[in-house]
């Protein structure tokens, strides 16, 4: 097989001929980013071949200089024989932007722990120390009803079945006369039954399970001690279905294109979690049978696609999910390296787009047991939009688009070094300085820093309510100008960016953000209206995901991105998707109530009716239409 | 890899270098006999070699004329390269000794077809046609929820649960959208809730189940139509693990020396039971998808290497099977070439030698349902005895040896063509006419052929009670005579016979028979004593398996293998295993009640006391030491 060699990693593998080059990079473990879905048309998975004759099948808008020094689309260009392949950094997936959450090794943060105390310290899996009398030619129970009378016994399962896999009674009579009647039974604790996933010699060795969030961007696996709750080790990483598309709508358009396509998308993601988990494993020296438990949460793309469900119709009108709640998965089907006949629990949907995901946030929210309501948002590509109390719980999501992890913005990118976060702008001279990530030069300008820079432009007039921009500032400022198609104003000079190119916003830049605060304040009072609650009503807007974590509220409020309300009653929860794994993993009252969350939120199909419409148009200003809205604005 | 030719079938197979006859022949679909399990100790798989130069590793007793002749033994030649090999009659196991049982195609028998109106005919496996409405925007529901409502209002379900697997999910959304919402569930109903096993495109095509009988001889497979409980066919063959050993023990040697030996006689049941079905299916044009349901009743050797369950600790004192419950398991997992998700009941075992195939006997006896008391025996290599009615039972097993299979008699054979079946002795004379089965000349003699022929020769005083032979017998009969080591009588002739040899019972076989009734009788009085019931308390006495079947009430009771009651108290129930795997197939009712007998029937252990050894000794007379007992054979 043809050798490609990846530089400047000096990464050597072998590849089929055939393969694409965007391929042979994830399968050398290198990311390179697809915004399009490897269909040749958005350019960024720009690579240069410095060596060897590949076939070129597309070469999209490169230009015939790029074209001259080598440069080729990596999913247009086809693996012949051996090659010598240069990834530049803005081709690739940073490693680092893979947020792992906020908890580090060591216990839950506390509000974690105090839910677990809440919903009760009893891990779905869990084991029993079970000693037996050995049978005799009078006393002659069976293997399985010996064991099953004294797990009956020590579990207190009054009526409750005890079930027992094929799997695991094929070796009990060995196991049990090895171990001299003396053995630990690994049992998951199910509504419907006890099922015991493994049997072994006694022992007292401890019992391992993982909280996974399945990200269309990251995958991060969790590996916690069951009986301690202590988080012992964490690892993220991109989520290799991203050589399929960057959204879940590409990932869906290409499963969905034959049984193949599903099943490699599906490897995809199986790929990254035991990747993940066989790391935390070696470094832990665990074997995968220590791993007795799985609770996994992912929107609703993911989940099914982890499980390898026919995704075709969540994207294709009425947009039907093909199911709520998760049938239990062993790890053996699910293709997880863990305990064969450990069970692997997804955290139930609610819809197409409010997945398992934002379930698990809402579990780590506890809104559902609280006598005030609380609005829980989750702010990314789509955003998630949860209202409710103990009594009531509607949900719904519309589309943000990509403006706020940086697509679609001339300097977009997400929050890494580099990226702006916070900008000042002077209101007289227009003079700028800046907050960037890592304190290095700046390259671009990520949601949070977007949000910011909105806010600013408004404040010293450089944009109208509208987002226009007025080129005919007071300042006379260089830095707001028109060019051949927009007008844009500078943040940073080429020279300050040490970049050819002044990093700038432009005014098109200002509308995609519009639209996107838009969108999510228009799904915001959409769901307030639906329920006939007021928004002074709200007594706490819980705020999750990556990009929320870094938010400021004032800003948000400002560009009408987030309800006027006093910032005591904003709270941030970061990845709260994992959080809500980690809890049901570690509470059987935490996972029934889950699958009680997914059976109970009312969904509400924001494009039925003209209410969203009419919002998102009242919304397109800055900071609304209604200024009575944002009485803090004024 | 080497050919090698069977003749005279003239078929020719390809095999490894390395494998031995035996198993090159059960390749080739050739049936050796194989007392031993291929130690090369019963001689009982000669071959010719008539062609090649195979490696002998083993000669046995083969004399230095039949070596000289090509003769070898099958299980100790092995393949070196191309071969051609003469099977010999002989060393043949014979088709037509598969016994089907006596259910002819279409309806069940009357008393079958009573005992399931009794318990109501409602298959394990149902198909429900479920329409839905299509989902809109505004009436979102997931594909699983519809379809789960639905079901639940068409199953009246309640509160039982409706499971779905996920290898049905992942399929969902494009059946029911190509179906339009118009599909044809099949389910299985289970005490924890109903299992959805197939979803496809709405149709009325009937829905198949079957019934198996896994006998360590034969397997029998029944074909069902589940909705009429019509049979549409049956098929029957050896079970192919016949080449590791003819009974229980040899093949548990074999299975437990390592795992690839389980794994290789767990897949010759298999192998066997697909074949069978394969045949089934192809004469009725089925798929494998059209076989929603299994019922398997089998020993409890014969259930746990089915299902690949280690089988160590059957034959090792205190002998204790793995389960009696046994987890439904799926086609898939089972192995079958059925509907993947369709599930597999086996017959629960009660202990190590009474398993599944009499508790579908007892069922089918009814005995558990009924104020008198029914003694219900299965005879073959062992004697399985049941004894009970609607407020106890009790069972026991008594190893009577193969005697009644033909083993380890002199002129022993199985019931088929050749075998003499019924004696007739002139008591002066001592002239001998034979009923011989298939009206050809007597090759040696069966079972059933052997009870009546013990009887006559203790009426005619050739024995005496003991089984001594009377040489001095005032007939002068040359018939009656003394050989090197034994004493004989001559049942034909040579020349009667066609063979060069005399066909003769010997003292030494009569021993053998005396010692294989009074194991069984002395079983029935030992679980008699265990509840202090009198032999005249039986109203009833179930006799099942194909050698009771064609026992003479009448010689067994003379020579003491059955009770000495009225001749209407007997009742011939042929296999009562298939009986009971069809009952149990076709009603929910009867596998609740079948489950319930597994865990019920209470096991005695007769090698536990003296009880059985005394009652033993006391019944190697003909019939027995104490004739009070025997009033009608004065």
């Amino acid at each position: 097989m043809p050798e490609i060699k990846f530089m400047p990693d000096d990464r050597i593998i072998q590849v089929e001929i055939g393969t694409s080059l965007l391929t042979a990079a994830a399968q050398a473990e290198i990311f390179i980013k697809s915004g399009c879905g490897g269909k040749g048309t958005c350019g960024a998975c720009k690579v240069v071949v410095l060596n060897g004759e590949p076939q070129v099948i597309g070469t999209g808008n490169l230009t015939p200089e790029q074209l001259a020094k080598g440069v080729r689309l990596a999913c247009q260009t086809i693996v012949q024989g051996d090659l010598t392949i240069e990834v530049p950094p803005e081709s690739r997936l940073q490693e680092h932007q893979v947020l792992l959450g906020d908890s580090q090794k060591g216990l839950l943060r506390e509000s974690e722990h105090d839910l677990l105390e809440k919903f009760g310290h009893h891990p779905l899996a869990t084991k029993q120390r079970i000693v037996l009398s050995a049978p005799t030619l009078t006393e002659n129970t069976n293997d399985w009803a010996r064991l099953h009378m004294e797990l009956r016994r020590v579990l207190k399962a009054g009526d409750k079945p005890i079930h027992i896999p094929l799997s695991v009674l094929q070796h009990l009579p060995e196991i049990l006369r090895k171990a001299n009647w003396d053995v630990s039974v690994t049992l998951t604790d199910l509504e419907s039954g006890f099922m015991v996933t493994n049997v072994e010699a006694g022992n007292d060795n401890p019992l391992f399970g993982l909280a996974i969030d399945i990200g269309t961007t990251t995958v991060v696996v969790y590996l916690i001690e069951l009986s301690s709750g202590q988080i012992v080790d964490q690892q993220g990483s991109y989520n290799k279905q991203a050589r399929y598309g960057d959204d879940v709508i590409s990932r869906i358009v290409f499963a969905v294109e034959n049984a193949e396509n599903l099943q490699e998308i599906r490897q995809a993601v199986l790929e990254t979690i035991n990747d993940l988990l066989d790391k935390l494993l070696s470094r832990h020296s665990n074997s995968p049978k220590d791993i007795a438990s799985a609770v996994v949460a992912g929107n609703t793309t993911m989940t099914q696609l982890f499980l390898g469900v026919d995704p075709k119709y969540i994207r294709l009108e009425p947009y039907i999910p093909t199911m709520s709640t998760v049938p239990f998965v062993t790890a053996r089907d699910a293709g997880m390296h863990m305990l064969p006949e450990a069970l692997v629990h997804c955290y139930p949907s609610v819809a197409s787009y409010v997945g398992g995901d934002i379930v698990a946030g809402t579990l780590v929210t506890d809104l559902a047991n609280e006598e005030d309501i609380t609005l829980f948002i989750d702010i990314g590509t789509n955003g998630e939009i949860v209202l409710g109390n103990q009594d009531w719980l509607v949900s719904c999501a519309c589309s943000a688009g990509p403006s706020f992890e940086g697509g679609g913005i001339t300097f977009g990118m997400r929050a890494m070094p580099g990226a702006i976060e916070r900008v000042v702008i002077d209101p007289d001279t227009l003079d700028v300085s800046l907050k960037v990530i890592g304190k290095c030069l700046p390259v671009g300008i990520c949601g949070s820093g977007l949000v910011d820079c909105v806010a600013k432009l408004l404040i010293v007039g450089i944009i109208d309510r509208a987002g226009n921009f007025q080129l005919g500032h007071s300042s006379g400022s260089e830095r707001l100008r028109a060019t051949a198609d927009d007008k844009e104003f500078v943040l940073a000079w080429a020279h300050q960016a040490g970049g050819k190119k002044d990093v700038v916003i432009t005014e098109n830049d200002v509308k995609n953000i519009i639209r996107a605060k838009g969108a999510v304040y228009a799904g915001i009072r959409s769901l307030l209206n639906m329920v006939a609650v007021d928004i002074e009503m709200i007594s706490r807007i819980v705020i999750a995901g990556g990009f929320g974590n870094y938010l400021n509220v004032h800003d948000s409020i400002q560009i009408g991105l987030l309800p006027d309300l006093e910032p005591e009653r904003f709270e941030f929860i970061g990845n709260s998707s994992v959080k809500g794994a980690r809890l049901a993993l570690l509470s059987q009252a935490a996972w029934r109530e889950a699958e009680e969350l997914g059976r109970k939120m009312t969904y509400v199909e924001l494009s039925v009716g003209a209410t969203f419409m009419d919002e998102y148009v009242s919304a397109l200003f800055l900071p609304h239409t209604d200024l009575s809205l944002f009485p803090s604005c004024h």
